[in-house]
C-alpha cells in the first residue's frame, strides 16, 4: 500500500514557461527509458520477486522513489506550458522564435491535456507496458535496470543541454544525480548477487549439460569490417570465467536449405501440387492444384 | 549491402509437428527481447556508430547473425506448424492433449500467416520499434545489448524445457549458446570500452560540474522494509569509483507542494477564478467563472 | 512524494493456484478500464487539476489507493500462477480440465514474467498511455472517472463469477465495494461542482454565443427503428436544463455535396487535369495528365 | 445495412486553407475521443445491444450520424490542406507564420494521405480499437458515452479558439450543438434506464449479498491534502441512496506483506533455495541454488 | 451523410452457438485485412478523391457497403457467443472439446465485451488506423484495395474450412462471392484508370527524366538461389511496356562504405575525439574525450 | 544465412545536413509502406514459400536488397542529422527557415537517437509487424507487394520534391528506379503464377462449388453518386473471365433485423428480462432484472 505527500521529491518550478521544451520533456515521463517506464519496471519486478530481504527491499524504496519522479516531471511540464500558444496561428506568431514553438509545440498539450503533462513521449506516442521487463531472474532484471539508467541519464544530459531556465536546470541535475546513483545501484547488485553465490554474470546461469559449448565461445564474421577481431570480444577469457573467445573468419553455414513444409490444403498455400510423403492427398488436400488446372483451362 | 544464402546458420527440423509449441516459439521471434528486436537494435547501433574500426565491425558482424536467427526460428515454426488442426473443432478434439492444442494454437497462424510464422511474440502482439534503442553511446547500448541477451537467454531456457522434441532442442542448445557467447562480448566490449579510455562504467560519461553530487550517493527509505541498508548499494564505494553509498531513513521531501499553474482561458479548465499574478483577467480569460455564475443562477 | 508499506490494502491469498483464471484476471491490472488505467488516469488528473483544496485532495487520495490496487493483484496473478503447467504439454495434459488450463494460459506468464503479472490485459495486449484521460476540466474528467470504475465494476463481477476460489473472491468483493464507493464518489463530485458553481452539467460549461442552438436540441432519425422518439431524450427537457428535445424523423442534410479540393502537382494524386480556379497550372503543377497523355500512347 | 449520400450532414468550407490546423483538428477524426471513436462505440454498443426497442433504436441513430461527422472532418481536413507547402523547406518559408506552418505541419498529410485526412490523431498517433467500449451493460456504456461527448466538446472547444476561419467555425458550432444534446441524450438515458427499473446509479446494479459493504462507504486518507473531507463525496448519503460516506484519516493496511510464491526451478527464478512447504525439491527444481554453488566455486 | 436500415444485408443466423469460432471469427472484423479495414479504407479514398464522377461513386457504393459487413459479422459473433462459458473453469469443462473452447476462447468477449463482438482481431489485438491507406493515387489505392480483397477472401476460405455450421457457412459464402466481386471491380478499375489516359500501371506514373533508367531493369542476385533468373521477372519486357528486365549475377555494391558523421558533442555520442572536418571542437564538442581521459585517470 | 558489405548498395550523401528533411525521411525506413516493411515482408514471404525454385529464389533475392535498403536511408538520415540543433530554442533560432527546422524536427532524432535514424516513420510512429502480410498464398502476397511498391514509390517521388539536395536526389532516384523495377516485378510473377496454372487472378482460386455466384458479379448501388455504373466495374465481363458484372440500383437488404441474443445473467448485460426461449432462467440468470425491481423501490 501506498502513501502520498503533496511536497515534491526536489523543486520543479521553472523561471518562465518554455512550451516547446515541454514537449521535448515528454520524453523523460512517458519514453521508451523514461520515469514511467522505470516505476512500472521496479514495481512489478518488486512484486515478483522470489526472495524476501534486502533485495526485495531495495527494488521497493528505489520503485517507490520513481513514482515521485514521474510527478516531479508532470509538475514542471504543466509549468512550462503556463500560457502557451493557444491562439490563432498567425495571431500568436511575432517572430521566428515564436514560429518554432507554435509550430513545435505538442498540439496535444493543449487540446487534450488542458495544459497539462500527458503519459506520451516527445512525439506524442503513448506510454505501453512493453517498455518494461520483470522476469522473476534478477541478473537479467538488473542488467535491464543498468541500461534503463544509463538511456535515461543520458537523454536527461541531452535535455539539459537544451535548455538555459535555471529552475529547470536544477531539477535536471537532481534527476542526474538520481540516474548516476540508481546506476551504481544496481551495478553493486549484480556484483552482490554473484557474491551471494545467487547469480553468475551470464544470466540464467543454469549450465545446460548438452548446451553447444564449441557454439559458446565464437565470433561468427560475417561482415567484411576488417577490425572485429581486435576487439576482447575476439579473443582471450570471456568475461564469465568459463569461456575463452575466438574469431571464426568466414564461417560456413553448419544448417541445411530453408524450407517450409508442404501446407495443408485448407490454407489455400500456392504449392506445386507434390505435397510431399505423409500429407494427406486428393482433392481437398490440394484444392490449388485442381484448380490451377481449371485456371489453365480457362485462360489459356 | 546484405546477401544471403539459403542454408541455415543451424540446422531447424523439429522430430514432429507441434502448433502449440509453434504459438509459444513466436516470443523468440516477435517478442521485446525475441530476435527481430536484437537484429534491428544492433543494425541500427551499427548505422548509427561513430567509431569507425572494431567497434562498428563487431557490432556490424553479430547483427548480421542475428537476422539469420530470424529465419532459423521461422523456419522451424513453420515446420512445427505442419498439418497443425485447421479443421472444425469437434471434429479435430480426439483427447485433452489435442484440446489443448486446439484451443491454444495461435489462430493467425493458420488464418493470417498460412501454416508460416509471424512477426509477433508468442500472444500475437506485433514487433514493434520501440522494442530497441541505438543512442549513438556505445556504453547505454552495450548495457541494453547485455540486458536483451541475458532476457533472452532466459526466455530460450525457458522455451528448452517446454518441448522434448529433439530437434527443436538441439537448435535451442545452439541459440543458447550464441546467447551465452553475445552476453559475454557484450560485457567484453564494456570492458574496452573503459580500457581504450572512451567511456567510464555511467554512462553518459560526462560529469556536469553542477550536477548535485549529494544527491548521486543516496539510496532514500520509501518503502517500510527493513532490510534494503544491507545490501553493496546503501553503503561503501560506488562501482564507478567515484561515489560513497549512504542510506537515508525516512527521508522529508526536498521539494514545495506540487502544484499546475491557473490555466489559460481557452482550455476550460476548471478554476475557481483566481487566475493569479501576471494572468490575464477578463471574460476571455475567465469563462468557466462567468458560465460558472451563469450555471448557479440556472441551477439554484 | 510517494511511500511505501509492504503490507497489502487487503488481503489476496487464493486458496490454491488456477494459471487460467490469473490470465482472465489481467484484465483487471492491464486492461483498459483495469487498475493502472484508475491509477494514472487520477494521478495525472491530480497533477493536473488548476484548484487547490478539497477536489485535488481527493483526487490524490484515490489515485494513491489505486496503486496499491495493482499491487494486490500482481501479489494476486503471482500466486495464482504458483507452479502453473511450463513443461512439455503432453507431460502436462493429464484431463480435460487441465488442457483447458494449458492451452489457454497466457505462454507470457511462463516466457516473460517467469510465474508474475504482467502490464498487460487478459488477451496480452500490453497497457497503454491512451487509456487515460486528464483534460483539466474536472466535470469531463469526473464524467469519465464514472465511466471507469463502472467500467470496473462491471469487469469485476464477471470475473467474481469465474472462480470460486474463497481467497480470490474475498479480494474481488473488497474490490467490488471499493468501485462502489469510487463510483459514487465521482458522481458526489459531480453534483459538488454544480453546487459550487464551478461547472454545469454539460462540458465545457462554456456556451458559445454563437452556437448553433437549433441543432443542440435534435435527435436525428438516421436509422428505421421505429421508437427511438419514445424515450427522454427525444422530447421534454434536457438534463442541464437549457435545452427541449426533439426528433428530426428523416432528416435532410444541411451540406453540399463532400469534395476535395484539387491536389497540387508534387502529390502525384490522380486527377482529371481541370485544377479548378486559383489552382496552379502548367506541367510541374499536373504530372498526372501530362503523364497520362504519355501513358495513352505507350499503351495503345 | 447502411446507404450513403454526399451531401455533407453540415457544410465543411473553410475561407481558406491553413496546414497547420488541418493537423490539430485531426485530433476531432482519430483522436482517443474523436469522431471515429464515437462511431465506432455506438455501432458495437448497438449491435450489442439486448433490448430491441428505444434504447437500441436511439444508439442506431446517433451512431449513424457519427459516422456523418467523420466524413465533415475529413472533407474540411482536405480542404484546409489544398496548396499546403509541400515543396524545399527554404523555398517554402517566406516569414514566421509561414515557418510555424511548414515546421508544424504533419508531413504524413502530403507524403501519406496526398492531401486528405489520416485516421489518426493531432501528433500522427493511428485511431485503434482500444479506445470504444461496448460492454453490454447500458448503464456503463452510457457513463462512458457521456465522458466520451464531453471530452469531445471540450477538445472542439478548445480547437474552436484556434481559428478564427468563419468557415471552420461556423462547422464548429454545429459540431458543438450536436455534442450538447448527445451529451443531455446520454444523460437523459441514463435517467431513462433508471425509470424503467433497467439499472441503478451503480453499474452493476446487482449487489453481491457477500459484497463488503463496510469498504463500500470509505475514502481512504492517503495523500496528506488536508481538505479531501470537505467535499460531499466524504460524508453524508452516498447518490445511489444506499450508502453514508465516511473518511478514514491515516488507514492501516488490512492485509499482510506483499510476496511472491517460491518458483518453478524451470523459471530460473533468482531464488534462496529455500523453495517453501509444497514445492517440488531437488536439481530439478532449484538449478539457480546448485549453480549458484558451482559459480561460488567459479568466481571466488 | 449515411443512413441505417436494422435489415442486414444478409442473413447471420449460426445454427448453433461455438464461442471458440467466434474468437477466430474477430479476424474478419478487426484484423489487419477485415471488415473495418476496407471500410475505413475505401471511406478515406471516397472522401480523398479528386475526381467527381465514376471513380469516387464506385468507391463510396462498395464503402458504404462495408459498414454492413461489419454488421453482419458483429451480429454474428454475437449470436456465436450465445450461452459462452463464463464460469469456474472445472465446472464448464466436462470433455475434451469443451476444454478446447473453454482455454481457447477470448476471454475479453465475456469480461470487456459482455458477449458482443470486440474491435480486434483473432488473438486479441484491436484494430488501428495504420491498416488502411487512401494517398490520393488512385492506381497505389487500388492495388491495395486489391491487396485487401484478396488477403480477405483467402482469410475467409481458411475460416470457411474451420466451422460446419450452415448458418455460418450460408454468409460466409456470401462475404466469399462479395471479395470475389470487389477483387474484380478493383482490377476492372486498374484497367479503367489506364484506358481513361489517368494512371499507367507503375504508380505514380511520372517519369522523372532523371530517374537512374540503368537501374529500373535489373534483379540484383543476392541470395544463392539458383532458379531466380528463370521467371518473367528477370528477363523480356517488363509489365509497364517501358522497361527490359535483366537479372544481375553476384552484383558489387555501388556506394562508399556505411558511416555516420561526427557526432555534436551535445549528444554525448560516443567517439574517439577526432571530430572530423567542419566540426566544432573544444570542451563542449567532445565531453566523452575529456571525460575519457578522466575517467582513465580514475580507474587505472 | 545472411552476409554483409560495409560499402552500401547505392551512394547516401547529402551535400548539406537538414534535420526537417531527415524526420520527413523517416517516413521511407519505418512507414507502414517504408523499407522496413518489404524487409520484412518478403524475408517472411521468402521463409513461408512453399515451392521451392524460381519464386524463392526471386522473393529473397528482393528481400535481401530490401535491408541494404533500409542501411542506405539510415545512413543518409544520419548524415543530413549532421549538426541539427540540439540547443536552447531561442540560441538557435535565427530565421524563419531556422524556425521551421528548430520546431519542426523530430526531437527524438536528439534525445532518442543521438543523431541516428530511429525505426519510425515521420511523424514518430514506430514501425510495428502488423504492416506486413506473408499468407502463404503468392498470388494474394504478391498483389500486397505490387500495392508496397506503387505506395512507396509515390512516397519518395513526394519526398524527392521536398528537398533539392543533389545527393539526396540520386540517391531517391535510385530508389524510384528500383520502386519502378520491383513494382514490375511484381507484376510480371502475378502473370507468371497464372501461365504456370498455379493460380488464377482472384486469390484464392479455388471455387467453392456452393459460392454465392449470383452475389459475384453485382455493384451494390448504396450511395447516391449517379456515375457509379458508368465505369468497367459495373457491367461487362469480369478481369477473372468468369464473371459478369451488374449494377444493382437502390438494392433491398438480403438479411432479417440485426440483433443480438439474450445475455448470460453473469454478464450483467442490461436486459428487460425476458430472456427468451432456451436460456436459463431465475434469479442467477437474471440479477438486473431482480436488481431492477430493488431499485425501483429504493429511488422511487
Amino acid at each position: 500500500m501506498f502513501r502520498h505527500t503533496k511536497h515534491l521529491q526536489f523543486e520543479a518550478k521553472p523561471e518562465k514557461p518554455d512550451a516547446l521544451y515541454a514537449m521535448k520533456l515528454q520524453e523523460l515521463i512517458g519514453g521508451a527509458w523514461g520515469e514511467m517506464t522505470v516505476t512500472m519496471q521496479y514495481l512489478f519486478q518488486g512484486w515478483n520477486c522470489r526472495i524476501e530481504g534486502k533485495y526485495k527491499d531495495m527494488i521497493m524504496d528505489i520503485a517507490t522513489e520513481e513514482i515521485g519522479h514521474v510527478e516531479m516531471l508532470a509538475t514542471m511540464v504543466a509549468r512550462l506550458l503556463e500560457g502557451a500558444p493557444d491562439d490563432v496561428t498567425a495571431k500568436a506568431v511575432k517572430d521566428p522564435a515564436v514560429a518554432a514553438v507554435v509550430g513545435g509545440m505538442n498540439p496535444q498539450h493543449a487540446i487534450v491535456g488542458g495544459g497539462g503533462a500527458l503519459p506520451a513521449d516527445s512525439v506524442g506516442t503513448p506510454w505501453n507496458g512493453k517498455y518494461i521487463v520483470a522476469s522473476g531472474n534478477l541478473m537479467a532484471d538488473f542488467r535491464a535496470n543498468v541500461a534503463a539508467e544509463a538511456q535515461g541519464r543520458l537523454q536527461t544530459a541531452r535535455l539539459y543541454n537544451m535548455t538555459d531556465d535555471p529552475g529547470v536546470r536544477a531539477m535536471l541535475k537532481f534527476n542526474l544525480a538520481r540516474d548516476t546513483v540508481h546506476q551504481n545501484q544496481w551495478l553493486a547488485a549484480i556484483e552482490q548477487l554473484q557474491e551471494d553465490g545467487l547469480e553468475g554474470p551470464v544470466a540464467p546461469s543454469a549450465l545446460f549439460d548438452e548446451e553447444n559449448q564449441e557454439h559458446a565461445n565464437t565470433l561468427w564474421g560475417l561482415s567484411d569490417g576488417e577490425q572485429a577481431h581486435e576487439g576482447r570480444w575476439a579473443s582471450g577469457p570471456a568475461p564469465d570465467g568459463m569461456h575463452e573467445f575466438h574469431y571464426l573468419e568466414n564461417p560456413a553455414p553448419l544448417g541445411g536449405p530453408a524450407s517450409a513444409p508442404p501446407p495443408s490444403g485448407h490454407l489455400y498455400a500456392t504449392h506445386d501440387g507434390d505435397m510431399g510423403e505423409g500429407s494427406a492427398k486428393g482433392p481437398d488436400a490440394a484444392p490449388n492444384k485442381t484448380m490451377g488446372d481449371k485456371i489453365k483451362d480457362t485462360f489459356s
